[in-house]
């Protein structure tokens, strides 16, 4: 078998066989396949597309291109939960205490942020002295002992995927349904999981800008789980608007103590709550109104923040900042950013309000960058709310005062003012499982 | 600038601008584009097309990457050829000697073979003595004391295509009509002539399988050409059928020799005088018809064989050859194939017959492979002959016994016998100028 036969293929719009997708994923990862012919392939690829068992195929190659997670030590169903990133998407940190809360246990691997997303794993590392490097012996018992735990993917899982990925970044093939599909679900059959909920974000602060595109995805991701055997679910959730109010680690981490204390933001409320009751679902404890009761009880009696700080001690972290924000820290410089004109907000840009968070010091552009963790915004008003001239709009923190008044310029303009008061818009959006897809 | 910037535009469909061309080419030619960006730019290309504009640019870029020859030094209209390849194609060595012959200079850079066609580098080099590299100084002084030359095209011409041409041949994006027509032109616009004959090979044996596509790519190459200032026509001929009967270094040239006498295949002796006569026109040496019959009149008095003869003499080759072929050398076995039924042959598959000399030793299947320059296959009948039981059809010839089984087996699998004569080919079937396409 040929590199230069299975691009030629591609590129003629031919399907790949399983032994061609087996010759590339396993050249990618022994690196006897040259990054200029992988990423022609991948190029291809994009172009031509893969069918869905192309798809599937490569999906299953690149699991298999390195260490597959068996969380068979633990008992009960576990149940993974994967979102395709967007602005102050803080949802993992609420959802996995507020499951486990609810009896069903989450052994979650995250990711780093990079671009206008943030990531789970720099939002937790705001918490002092959290560790998301647990061994994989410590990993398992803290998920025994106190129901969840979440650490950063360890190096081995989808190697394959690993260096795919860098190679889509630098050559503007990362925005393929297939690849992206592919890419996310590889690293969820790897890691051990038995049901998996998707959360496939749409709208401006999001990859998926369009209804359909995120239906095909979220179809497509869930066609790949129940292929591989686990029960598979995805929702489509508004990201037309930041998630919550606060964009930013350490901002981050304490409006999820809101939530967990029964306040917070009402949109991340909702979401997280679904979220949730969609993970119980799957997990098999009950219909979806018996499940949806189950985690709205568990924000509201405390037991999902008692979850939170049980795991925040386990990874070794200060469960003194749910009593004391102040130990989060505080950016040491702040400006408020006020309305300039009165009207109702009728819409944002999130893709350029996640940019300000990282103008601000709070993401990274790139691989190297580091991330400053008490940077970020905080909103005062959002989508449908009314202002008045002169209303604070939002605060923005950094470390520095120099890109200050540029992220104000730029906040201003990523919010809509005019004259009516804009339809309410659903933070549900869709529903999909290997039976139905609901649109809301 | 961004090489990612460039290749996303490609990849959505949209037209590059001289800038993002210059760019690529520049960092092509001097190594800060990696070769993983290249390709997958090669890759959009290829899918998503170039358009006139882009592959004027392009071309444009890519010639003024590296050296560009200037033969002002030379007197009269110097008229070059380019042929895209084709089995037995051996034109260069005739029609340059017969051009001079005619008085008009050809100063014509030569490529190695690669894969089923020869180059005609090597095929001179089957000369004993014959020397294809001269100094620039040596170069010119044989055009203008003998009116010809021919020498291997010097690294520092077009070095952008060189190097993309490398990594298309690795990725299956050679196969292109803007790529190739941007590779073949920067080559042409650099070496400096004032005008240039195209020869675009349509057939079984040729990359061009389609009428159409071979005049699209005439057509996109003669446009580049007239754009940049040369005076440029194509041809476009049939390579259904291997060009005369010869296939192989040596044999070659000793077919070469026949035609210049006045003799040798008819096909072949066609297309040289009609390949000669377009560029006796380009030069401005009268009417097609009067150039025609100045072509034909210099292979039947002699004149040409003359200037071939000065040629090989002046690039230290032995002109003995022409009385004596035996100094071009016989390979050691050969093996005669006849044929297993009777009928006329209604067509042949040349890509097989082409590779059937690479079995033989005749060429190369990579760059690093040696040439058996004695090596080959001598036709004794071609498409629209009869045949009987037990004729014979051709003559292998090859270095050693191991291949000639396997090679005897390919050529008559090669060959398509059936009842019924077929209809006669045309060996030029078309002609495209900046005025007019002539369909023949």
């Amino acid at each position: 078998m040929r590199m230069y036969d299975i691009i030629d293929d591609k590129k003629n719009g031919r399907a790949l066989s399983a032994e061609q997708l087996a010759y590339f994923v396993k050249g990618v990862t022994d690196g006897t396949i040259p990054d200029y012919q992988s990423s022609a392939l991948l190029m291809a690829m994009f172009l031509r597309g893969l069918d869905a068992y192309e798809t599937f195929l490569l999906t299953d190659c690149m699991a298999q291109s390195g260490d597959m997670l068996d969380l068979s030590a633990i008992p009960g169903i576990k149940v993974d939960k994967h979102s395709t990133g967007g602005v102050g998407d803080k949802t993992t940190l609420i959802v996995a205490p507020l499951v486990a809360a609810c009896g069903v246990p989450v052994a979650k691997m995250s990711g780093r942020g990079l671009g206008f997303t943030g990531g789970t794993i720099d939002k937790l590392e705001a918490i002092p002295g959290f560790t998301t490097s647990l061994s994989r012996e410590d990993f398992f018992q803290t998920v025994k002992k106190t129901g969840c735990a979440i650490i950063s993917q360890t190096a081995g899982i989808a190697q394959a995927d690993k260096k795919l990925y860098a190679l889509r970044d630098v050559t503007a093939t990362v925005d393929s349904i297939p690849l992206i599909a592919s890419s996310v679900m590889s690293k969820k059959l790897a890691s051990g999981a038995d049901a998996v909920l998707l959360d496939v974000k749409l709208g401006s602060g999001a990859f998926m800008k369009s209804l359909e595109d995120a239906i095909a995805l979220a179809s497509l991701m869930v066609r790949l789980g129940e292929r591989a055997g686990k029960k598979t679910a995805a929702l489509i959730t508004n990201m037309d608007i930041p998630l919550g109010m606060a964009i930013g680690n350490a901002l981050e981490v304490s409006e999820v103590i809101d939530i967990l204390q029964g306040g917070g933001p009402s949109d991340l409320r909702e979401v997280c709550t679904a979220l949730a009751a969609n993970m119980l679902e799957l997990a098999g404890k009950g219909s979806y109104k018996g499940c949806h009761a189950q985690a709205s009880q568990a924000l509201a009696d405390g037991s999902a923040l008692k979850k939170f700080a049980e795991m925040v001690a386990a990874q070794h972290g200060d469960a003194g900042i749910i009593k004391n924000r102040g130990l989060l820290g505080t950016a040491p410089c702040h400006l408020d950013v006020y309305a300039q004109k009165c009207g109702f907000i009728s819409g944002m840009d999130t893709e350029k309000i996640g940019a300000v968070s990282v103008l601000l010091g709070a993401g990274r552009k790139t691989k190297e960058d580091q991330i400053d963790r008490t940077a970020g915004v905080l909103l005062h008003k959002k989508r449908g709310d009314q202002l008045l001239t002169g209303d604070r709009l939002a605060t923005l923190y950094s470390s520095g005062t120099a890109s200050l008044t540029a992220a104000a310029a730029q906040l201003t303009a990523a919010c809509r003012i005019e004259k009516t008061e804009p339809r309410p818009e659903k933070m549900i959006l869709a529903k999909i499982t290997a039976e139905k897809t609901e649109i809301y």
